[in-house]
C-alpha cells in the first residue's frame, strides 16, 4: 500500500480530528501517503481530495468538529454513486480507506468493499456510543461531560427555585449518554429507550422526593425514551401531578467542543491502530477498545449487533436517588 | 439600624451569592446584624428567616444560584400579603432590607416602602441586563459567556456540516444577551426585540454568505425577536430559501453556573454599597455601576425607564459579518 | 451491622464527595446508619464524628474536595493513636469503616483491622492512579482533563511565540497523568518516572522538530521524571541546545475542580459497592474497577503491587509526535 | 489609503485574533486591502507579509493566541532595523499600520512614525491592563477568569485540608489581575505592586482568620508585589507564624485560552475603530474604551502615563475578607 484515504462521515463527534491526525502520522511513519477526503462519501463522489502530511494535522488534536468536514450522502446509497466514488479513488491512486463515523458510515464501507474490492477499516466516531465492538466510541466522553456541565448549571436554578427539570439529552435508540449523565448529574429519574419508565412512575418518584424534603428534582430523558421527548413526558407527568416542570433540550451543544482527554487518547489509539491494520492488510473491520485493549470486529457485526447499556448502573442510579 | 434583612427574588442569576456575602460582611463590619429571608417575598410572608453571620457566607462567592433560594410570590402582590410580610419583619426586629433581583423585585420593594415605611435598597440581579441605572446587571456577564460557550460548540458542528444554525438566547424584551453573544460568537445575523429583522433580510444575508464562500452560518435570535422564537423564524426563512436550518434553544443553562470574575466583582461592589447605603439612611434606590462608578438611581426610575442596547455595536456586528 | 463510618484521607481528589454520597445512600437503603468522620484518621483520633443521612449528601456530587475534609495524621502512625481512634469508633457504635484515599490511607486501614478487628474496606481516591487493583482511581480523569486544559492554553502561547514549553504535571512515582496528558495534549516528548529520557534525547527531538518546521514544542514532565523536575530538565536541555524553554508547574490546580462524568460515575459505583461489601461482611479489601467490572483486591495487594503504565501508549506517543 | 498592514507584537493576549478579524473586515468594507505581518516587528524586518481577506479571518474569533504570531524584536530597537522594516512596507505598498500589543509595541510605533512618516494606530492588546487611555485592555478579562478558575480549584483543596495557599498571578508592575482575581476569588489578602503589604501584616491576618474559625486562606500575590514573588513571601510569613503555606505560580496558563465574550466584543470594537481611524487619517493614537465609549489617546500618553488600580476596590476586598 502506497497511499490511503481518510474521511469522516455522519454526525460530527469530538475527537475525529485526533483520529485523523493519528491516521496521518502513523501512516507517514510507515512510509504510506495519506489523502484526506472532504465531506465524507459526498466528497468522495465529487473527488474532493487533499494530500495530508504530518504538518497538516498539527494543532488539531484539541479541536471539535472535523477538519475534513462531514456530510450524509444520498448519492452514495446508490450503486452508481459508489461506482463514481470508487473511480475517483482509483484515479487518485488510493489503495485503501480509513472511515471514521458510525452506523451509516460502516454500512457504506461494507458496500464499497463488496462492490469494488477496496480495503476499508472503520473507526467508531459518534457521540452515541451505540456501536458493538468497542466499549466507548470517540466523542461519547466529551458529549457526556458537555451535557453534565449543562445539568450542573440547571441544577443551580432548580435548587434555587425548588423546581423539577426535565432535561433531554441525545440518544434516539440508545441511552448511553442519558445513563452516564443521569448518574453523574444526580438525577432523580433517568428515562431511557432501553428501559421504559411510565409517567405514573415518574410522578410517584417526584411526589415521594418532595415528601422526603427534596426541594428540586432533575429528570434526564434520552430523546427516544418517550414519544415526543422530554416535553411530552413532562406534560404527561404534569397532568398526573399538577406540577409544572421545566424542560430543556440540550440539542446540538452536545456534539461540539474540544474533546476530553479520554476521547483524544482513544481517538489517537484507534486512529493509529486503524492505519496500521489497513496497511497490514486488514479490511472490513472496525477498530475498537474492549476492556482496555484494541480489538478488531467485523464491520457487519459492529453494525448488526446491539450493545446494551450497563443494567447494574441503572439499578445503582435508582438507589442513589433515594 | 441594628438589623437588616436580605433576600433574592425573581429569576436566579449568577453572582447573587456574591452579593449576599458582601451585604452580610459589610453590615457586620459596621456592627449591623443580617437576617437572610428565604424564597424572596414568598418566604417573607411565611417568616422564613435565618441569621447570617460572616462565616455563614464563606465559600459561596463561586456558586451559581442563590443560597437564600428565590421564588415569585402572588400573595405579595396583594396588600394583605405585604402587610403580613411587614409584620414578620417588625417581629424579627428587621429595620431595613436589601433586595436583590430585577423589575418585579423592585416593584414589590416600592410598595413595601410606601405602605409600611420600611427602608429598602435594591441590587440589580438579573441575567437580562434590562434595568436602567446600571451599565450591567449581576449575572449578565456570566449568562453571555455561557451562551457563547454553547455557540462555540455549535459552530464546530455548523462548520463541519456546512449548516445554518438558529440559536435562541434569553431576552423577551431586551436584546442585550443576543447582541453581545452575537458579536462575540461571530454571528452572521442577530435578531433582537429592539431592531426588527425580517425573514426576507435573513434569507438574503444567508444566500449572499453562501455565495461568498461561507460554508456555515450562525443566526442568534433573542427569545422576543420574532413571534414563536428561533424555531418560527427558521421556518419562515426556510420557506423563502428552501434551506433547512437547525435550531437550538439554549434555555435555562444560561441562568446557572459559577459566576465570572466580572459578575463576582460587580456583585461584591454593589452588595457592599447597598448595605452601606441602607445603613446610612438610604431607601427607595437601586445601587448600580455607571461608567465604572457606583451610582444610586430611584427604584421607580430603574423600573420605569428603558435602557437601550448600544446601537453602534449592532452596526459593527453587521460589518463584521461581511 | 447497624452503623458504619466513612472518611476521606490523604490528598483530596475530585469525586470523593460522589463516593461519600454513594456510601451513605446505599447504606441507608440497606437500613444501615452512616457516620461521617472528619479530617480522616486525624479526626478519628479526636472523635470528630457527624451523622450523615441521605439529605446531608444532596447536591455534593458535583463538588471538588471533600465535605468530610482530609488530613495526614502522624498520631495515627503510632499504636497509641490507633488505639484511641478505635476506642472512639467503639463508643460511637461504629461497626465498620469505608476509607476513601490512597496508599497511606490503606496502610492505616490494614493496621486498624489487624490491631482492633474493625472491618474496613477501601475505595481508591487519588489523582495519581497508582493503585493496583483498579484500572482507574477516583480523581484521575478530572486531574488529567484539568492539566490538559492548562496545556491547551499554553499551546496558544507556544504556537504564537514559537517557543518550547516544559510543563510539569503531578506524579512523583507514577507517570499516569503525564502519559495521558502528553498524548492528549500532543506533546513532543513525555518524561516519566517509569521510562528515563535524557536531556540529550530531548535536545535531539526538539532540534529535529524545528528542522521539520514545527514552530513550537510541548514537553510534558512528570514531577518525578527528573531530579529537580521540569525546571532542572529544561536547564539541562538549554545547556545542550542553547535554546531557552519556558517552564510551567501546574501544581495544585490539578487536585481541585468539579469532577468529570467519569469520576462521578466511578465514585458512585465504587462507593456504593464498598458500602455493600462492608455490610455484606467484607474487610481488608479495596473496591476497584477492572475491565469495566467491579473487583475486590486485598488491601495489602493494592498497596504492595506496582501498576505499570501502558507501554504501548508511550510508544504511540512517540510515533504521533512525528 | 489603499492597503494597510496589521500585526501583533509583544506577549500574546486572548482576543488578538478577534481584533485582527475586525481590522480586516472593517477595512474591506471601506475598500481597503489588508496585509498581515507575521511575528510583529521581527517579521516586518524580514518582510513576512501575507494578504488577509475577509474569509482568511473566518473562524478565528474564538481562538487564543494570534494567527499572525508574535515576537519581541531586538533589531527593531535599532535605527537600521526600523529603516529596513519601513522599506519592506513601502515595497509592499502598505500605506499605514494597525499594531496590536502593549507598551513595547507602542514605543516601536512611535519611532516608526517619527523616522519614516508611516501612519500607525495602536490597539491595546495585553493581559496586564496597564495601559493608560483604556479602561480595559484586550485579554485582561480572559486572564482574570482563567486565574479565577484556577483559584476556585485550589480552594477545593485548601478547604479540604485547612491550608493557606499563596497564589502568584501575573503583574510585574501592575496589580490589576491580582486585584480583580483577589476579590472574585474571595482572597483573605491581596498583595499588589501598588500597595505594599508586609509579611507581618499577612501573618496577623492569617492568625486572626484562624481564630475566627476560617479553616483555610487564599493569598493572591502579583508577581511584582514582593521580591522573589509568592514563594519568598510565603517563606517570610512562615518564619513569623511557623505555618507552612503552599505556593502555586499560575504562570503562562493565564495568557492562553479562548477569549471571553467581553474580550471578543472589546477586540472587535477597538480593532474596527482602529481600521476606521487609520483609514480616516489618524496616526500616533491608541484606540481605547473609556467609560463605555471608544476614545483616542496619543500613543506617547498611553505609554507615558500610569493607570492606577481602583483603590476603593482594594478597600472593599479588605472588608469582604472579614
Amino acid at each position: 500500500m502506497k497511499r490511503i484515504g481518510v474521511l469522516t462521515s455522519g454526525g460530527d463527534a469530538p475527537g475525529m480530528n485526533a483520529a485523523i491526525r493519528a491516521v496521518v502520522r502513523v501512516a507517514h511513519t510507515q512510509g504510506v501517503e495519506v489523502v484526506g477526503i472532504r465531506r465524507g462519501y459526498a466528497g468522495m463522489i465529487e473527488g474532493e481530495f487533499q494530500p495530508l502530511g504530518p504538518r497538516d494535522v498539527a494543532n488539531i488534536i484539541q479541536r471539535g468538529g472535523t477538519i475534513l468536514l462531514t456530510a450524509r450522502s444520498k448519492a452514495f446509497m446508490t450503486r452508481e454513486g459508489r461506482a463514481q466514488a470508487a473511480a475517483h479513488l482509483k484515479n487518485a491512486g488510493i489503495d485503501g480507506l480509513v472511515v471514521i463515523g458510525g452506523d451509516g458510515t460502516f454500512h457504506g464501507a461494507i458496500k464499497l468493499i463488496k462492490e469494488h474490492q477496496i480495503p476499508v477499516v472503520g473507526v467508531p466516531g459518534t457521540i452515541d456510543n451505540d456501536l458493538y465492538g468497542t466499549d466507548y466510541t470517540i466523542g461519547f466522553d466529551t458529549a457526556v461531560n458537555t451535557a453534565l456541565e449543562a445539568i450542573d448549571r440547571i441544577r443551580d436554578t432548580a435548587a434555587s427555585h425548588g423546581r423539577v427539570f426535565f432535561i433531554e439529552v441525545m440518544g434516539r435508540d440508545a441511552g448511553f449518554i442519558a445513563l452516564d449523565v443521569g448518574i453523574a448529574g444526580g438525577a432523580e429519574i433517568i428515562a431511557l429507550p432501553e428501559i421504559s419508565v411510565s409517567p405514573q412512575e415518574i410522578a410517584e418518584v417526584i411526589t415521594r422526593s418532595a415528601e422526603k424534603g427534596k426541594q428540586s428534582s432533575i429528570v434526564v430523558v434520552a430523546e427516544g425514551a418517550y414519544p415526543g421527548g422530554a416535553e411530552a413526558l413532562m406534560r404527561a407527568v404534569a397532568e398526573l401531578t399538577g406540577l409544572e416542570g421545566r424542560v430543556t433540550v440540550l440539542g446540538h451543544i452536545q456534539r461540539g467542543g474540544s474533546p476530553t482527554a479520554k476521547d483524544r487518547v482513544l481517538a489517537s489509539r484507534l486512529g493509529g491502530a486503524a492505519a496500521e491494520a489497513l496497511i497490514g492488510g486488514a479490511s472490513g473491520v472496525m477498530l475498537g477498545e474492549v476492556e482496555g485493549e484494541v480489538a478488531l470486529t467485523p464491520l457487519h457485526e459492529a453494525v448488526g449487533n446491539r450493545k446494551d447499556i450497563r443494567r447494574e448502573l441503572y439499578e445503582l442510579a435508582r438507589v442513589l436517588a433515594v
